[in-house]
């Protein structure tokens, strides 16, 4: 059979043909009713091979959607390999194998608790663990090698407490605050995150409806599973976005992204710094290696084959540019007129060095533990850099945020007593999205306007400007410590202390 | 039927009658025997109308009872809504659903330890947890956000440790102190806690028995189940009471309460200044949540209706009034001749502030961790306060007490040691009280008396005088110390080391 | 009938007789052949009334032999009230309950760990745990209130480090050193511990035995279940022993027993000064709960009645004075030519007094933890002691010993290159005796010499003079670290890293 | 019967013959086809005569094989006692008992992860735990006594933490650096493990062809199961190896071992300093135990009769010199050219006393934690050397390395970092070895060349020199933290908060 121009195709192509093409010798796989001869580009697709022959002569599309951007074939694959539309109903419908994880889950969906009985961002997550799918789980909650930084994010806060201020009239309590000139509800933004649609069917847009509804900034992540373009028709008349930018290898395709973003109305570009190469993530990668290979023992185990299919993470970052430095900046400043802020920073060398570059603001962050395992956290960062810029005066001449571990009111109030402008918050709002769609979101961002509230109340401050690192005692904050391990025998031997017996049954 | 006036009624109503009111529509209760229209005043219960419609039409009485105070409907419904009395003949005895929940806590309360097991004032929280019910457990026990302030309370006495003076004469032991004038038997009093009518049916009067018997003073909560008029009854000649005070919008409502403590004997004011506004507790509300809606899917599940009924704690307090400030204070000192103490203050910017505004005292305190996570410990706050008093040479200008977290005597003794006057102690007592009632309370004391003579002896001091800060080595106090969070692989991969093992059974 | 005199006694008591003696009101007992009638003592005795009424009219030799000294009837009965020997064969038999915890223990004592199998001192207690009765168990593994300084005391090792130096020639390695002027193998004596046979019936002589065959010096305790003259009977010709002494508020008794032990040739004199009074140990007072009350109501619950029976530590230890002050010093340095040292000093300005008042040495000891909580480490107190000591030159005026936690050379190493002459061991060796006897004790000393000569060679010295402080690292030593509360939300939503799955079972 | 000469032997020896000599008068045994009259030699067996006795006249190959090196019959039993060949037909085949343990082993091994499912080294152990012998694992993964500082030194470097730099050009990463002058892929060797047939029949040449394919040096261990010339032999042209040398007490051997390294082309001495005497692994002698004695009462349990055979460590190691000091590093200097590093330095005073000996290189480590429990871990001793070194323009006089706990590249990066020249790894390769052979050492390594690469660019450097102090945060380094012990009771009654539930099955 011949395919001149898959663009003037006259016959639809029929399952029966496509499912002849099911090897590496000739690999077609169907998407969106659409066939694909990907045979050449299977050792070049970057979550490995294995992955699409598991798809060879089938219909790819559930698997595919969630983890591919819509434009991905248009960019990656020549047309000449865009075979044209498949007749859907000439496909055999695979029948699923019974799957009893999969099985247990819709058993868990059926019980899951209903919305008013998460309480705080962290029940998100307890009812995500158990409703999401173990790949999209996996992806979302992993983070670099032994996903210390990724705890630690959080457990920093730990070591921050309060000095709360007495009487002071709080009877009303402003939370609200600006961000790069917007006016936001409280000081928090929706960092960015990929693959929205792991979590839910509709993605990224579910996001920049809670945003809108709390009026609270977005921050549009490269790596979407919508379009970027979606994501802004989401938006709502002078709702405000910001672009998150990994930048490409291809700088033309930077620029084009960038005066895109700036022509639809995004009013800030968070380049991304801490990311030259996307992590390694093993709970991730673990997750997606039972999918394709666990029954089969591997015929060839040499190291020398280590298999490259690591994740998620690594499958869709191919393109990321790890020559970017600090050469580039002047660049960003002169193709664009919105604020341009370095996403990544993480020690005060670079904060200073930002500054005298002319950006206009930085994120403190290790990206939310997903990079290098051991980065401090953005709050340990930002108490290590203000003092700083305090002592030269140049606190004011760029705008603070910092990302990571964000989970309750409180911590937002820490950072801004510490001197950040905000905090992003990413995958707390992802788990409500995912197990509970919009209502989720929307209550999520409440509990922390209602934590927020509350707190300030405790605190003394009845608004955001008022909040100072006098309120806070941080000299727990640097200090990283691991606990001498404790004798095994001794602690086995100890007889502990017990409360009063009860009775014994007669 | 029509009821001209309730005062004056004539003929009883009946259940039947009432019964039919049980909708959203048309809401009567029966409390205590007399019937109340709230169907306009639903949507205004501080604790949220759907607690109040699953009476609708019935009696209240037992759920009503221990969260309001006696004069509740009163205040809070206007006349025309009082229906009058209900011949409760006519009232349907509810058939109780078998609810194995407390199938199983009466059972352990057949079960329940004996007094003489509890050595320790844990032993009657660890019997209280057994023995009461879920809501009123809760509503003790919980904290604001993640409990840390509330757990650290206790943690933190574990930082400080004794330096004991051997070849001291301990024969006698004196553990008398003075707290604002009073001669007391040991360094602690009752602190004021709320709703004791949760734990025993007697309510917080249970509480100045026990204090009378010990000689303590006890602090008469705004918030208690009894009324201030019977708790102050049930106290004996010459026993010495203080007024614990929140707040109220109406100033008027405050002065009343103030004289009428004064008038009544109240030796001391214990204005709150820790709580503009109750603090969410989310064991309690989880508690609640259970009781009125577990089985029922939300029919609305957007985020706009987060449910407002947050538990016992936001329920009752929503008279208290969050503008108050300093400039109040002279109006205090102006309508009371009862020394006024500050309860709750959190730095020693606000000791200083107490003392130049001219109050007698403060209690350095976080409200028990039930109103802002990651408060600092009393504790820690009082090594703070007291080197700055000293070397202003300021620390006997007030009585500086603390309160949070106090379980053993060493942790009075410790108090003591860096310059208080005196410790508070609330849950301990009402656990005590909810397991066994007064002679639990009498147990509790004593057992506190009994390790605070020995302790004494152990750290060579035979006179409260004698207990000064060179006994102590708190070094340790001030960090906030959260562990580098361990790597999961390496923990779980470590083959522990193991004792000898016993031989096979042959 | 009649009993003129029991000295002078013609007719055996039958048990007939003596078991209508049974109650509150006339109540005999038999120890050892011998009956008394103990009704009148009933409310003295110092382990409460229960205990004894439990046997009245009955045997009591049981439970009489390993709590009371040899000679305790005869000094705190009344001779009146000694009722003459028993014709045993007259005393039915009492046939002894099944108790299935003493069942289960049999069961263990069969299957226990052969002597080989203990490896280092912690085996030892873990095997005395499974085999010792449990009211045995209980008295000497308790600790005072929360058993936080029993536990510290090992912990504090743990802070220290080994800085060791390579390159040593430590062909040949001498640990043996003297204490008191008296040569010993090892810087290690055998503390006194009380009750040495509710761990073996033979009692303290065996640590007696242990001691000898290992030369080091075994400290006599006051409160031994065998008597003084026993202990120092089953010394060998030479073998050094001293006297460990509660001084008893009758200070003729107290002379008699110094100068009965300097006669008998005791080399030095361990004036306990850390128990005026005896400790509260909630685990020893809850076993015996347990063993006398556990399925009665008390038919008196009213906190009044506390039941002052708390356990075998306050019962034997109502002589103790507390009035013992610095005052008596010179008296004891009067009396004796031993050498008197201080056992229980627990800081700097204690040694320095020590020392001023003439004496020969101290021991920085909290008692095993078993009398104040929350006393420091004997090896924190030695860090803290030697740096003042040094400073003054007074460093050799006395010989510095700690004791508590001691369970590895290691532990001595560390106090011995931190300045102290030697360390007291005491549990370990009583385990060791309860669970193997003799050949426990020896081969638990003979694990010590082993690891005492190879950790020597291993830090790089060969002679005990060559321990100092630069062989440790101590920086960690005086933080007393308590972690911020954990938040369980957080902790248990995190989804723990694992390692490699094995394949499914096919 | 008569053997002249064991080498002229005419006739074979038959297995009937061998088992008459079973005793402990008569011992033979049969090794790899050879008999050996081992009476005499019973009481010095290192390893202690049970083990013998166990194969007293029969074949003794299987249990004697990895633990003693090919020479070893040669070196240690007199001529005389080789009784020559065997007929292994007339050897009656022992019928193996039936062992659980073995059985469930082989299970496991059945079922074990493929090699893919390894996403780092610590997989590698967790897989090894399974499928390992019981006393192969416990040789490998066993410490010193309580084995803390086996376990710190993974822990240490937790406590140090990144502070990484943005926008530097990290396209090209180099990770290979130098050592001793030898070029290397990446800055680790594979250091010196004993007994390496205990993993892997085929020994220590696994490594060595591991370390060729990934240009890393390998270090020859004394102690290998593989003669020190097989492990020559198997390296390939070019590959650079060390030797890892215990000090014989015979210093002729000791040369002879220098001297024929030196002539096969090895490139590093590295003499261990740090084991004047093997250490005491309680797990490697528990496991040892159990095998021999474990159902057999001890007869003779009387604590002299310690039994000295304390696991594989102790038997191999008796010709150690504990007498090897300072004074002997000239004549090392002057038997060879290699460069002379000392291994097991563990603190700065030794380092510079190395230095000014004219040595090399120093290795900082503490033996795998296996020799001296509490010595730091190495990371920590560097952190202490380093400082000083540069303060006198020192740093670059020696080489200096580490080993012990490393398990990431993060751990490398940190210690080049801090100024180490590269880092020894061991078990991690032993462990993969045993696991999988060689194709577990090729991806373990390589999966470290993959993580060193990615780490190296999410810190902001191209090239291993550009590795230094100002990227990292050590505040945490010297603290040895042990934690207050908690409070039993308190931990117990708290009520941890828990999460939405789900809904209740129908």
């Amino acid at each position: 059979m011949n395919h001149d121009s898959n663009d003037s195709q006259k016959v639809k192509l029929t399952g029966e043909e496509i499912a002849k093409h099911n090897s590496r010798d000739s690999c077609w796989v169907i998407v969106h009713g659409r066939a694909y001869d990907v045979t050449e580009f299977l050792p070049e697709h970057p979550g490995g091979p294995k992955i699409i022959l598991k798809y060879a002569g089938k219909d790819a599309t559930e698997e595919y959607e969630p983890i591919h951007p819509p434009d991905t074939l248009d960019k990656y694959l020549d047309k000449s390999k865009h075979l044209g539309e498949v007749d859907m109903n000439t496909v055999e419908q695979e029948e699923k194998e019974e799957d009893p994880d999969e099985e247990a889950r819709q058993e868990r969906i059926k019980r899951m608790p209903i919305l008013e009985q998460c309480y705080n961002l962290m029940d998100f997550e307890a009812v995500a663990r158990q409703v999401m799918k173990k790949t999209a789980w996996a992806y979302y909650s992993s983070g670099a090698d032994d996903e210390i930084t990724m705890r630690e994010n959080h457990n920093a806060f730990h070591k921050i407490w309060f000095r709360p201020r007495i009487l002071v009239d709080v009877e009303k309590v402003d939370t609200s605050t600006t961000m790069l000139g917007t006016k936001v509800d409280i000081p928090f933004y929706v960092t960015a995150t990929a693959l929205g649609k792991l979590g839910n069917p509709e993605g990224e847009v579910i996001l920049t409806r809670g945003a809108k509804k709390h009026n609270v900034i977005q921050m549009i992540p490269t790596l979407a599973s919508c379009s970027f373009d979606e994501i802004c028709d989401a938006a709502e008349d002078g709702q405000c976005q910001w672009l998150q930018l990994y930048v490409n290898k291809d700088r033309a395709v930077t620029k084009r992204i960038v005066e895109h973003a700036e022509k639809r109305g995004c009013k800030g570009l968070f380049i991304t710094v801490d990311a030259p190469q996307l992590g390694r993530r093993e709970k991730d990668m673990r997750s997606k290696f039972t999918d394709v290979g666990s029954n089969v023992q591997s015929s060839d185990s040499s190291g020398d084959s280590v298999d490259r299919s690591q994740g998620a993470a690594r499958a869709i970052s191919s393109f990321i540019d790890p020559s970017l430095s600090w050469k580039d900046i002047p660049w960003f400043l002169s193709i664009t007129k919105m604020p341009i802020i370095l996403k990544g920073v993480q020690c005060v060398e670079d904060v200073i060095r930002a500054i005298e570059s002319g950006v206009h603001g930085v994120v403190l962050s290790n990206h939310g533990g997903r990079q290098l395992d051991f980065a401090r956290s953005g709050i340990e960062v930002l108490a290590e850099v203000m003092p700083v810029l305090r002592e030269r005066g140049w606190q004011d001449r760029i705008e603070i945020y910092i990302d990571g571990g964000v989970r309750r009111a409180t911590d937002i109030i820490k950072a801004v007593c510490l001197g950040a402008k905000g905090v992003g918050i990413g995958r707390p709002f992802l788990y409500a999205m995912s197990a509970y769609g919009l209502p989720g979101v929307d209550r999520a961002m409440q509990l922390l306007k209602d934590e927020m509230e509350m707190n300030m109340r405790l605190i003394g401050c009845s608004d955001i400007s008022q909040l100072n690192p006098t309120l806070i005692d941080t000299r727990g904050l640097s200090m990283h410590t691991a606990m001498v391990p404790h004798d095994t025998l001794g602690m086995n031997v100890y007889d502990p202390l017990i409360g009063p017996k009860e009775k014994a049954k007669l």
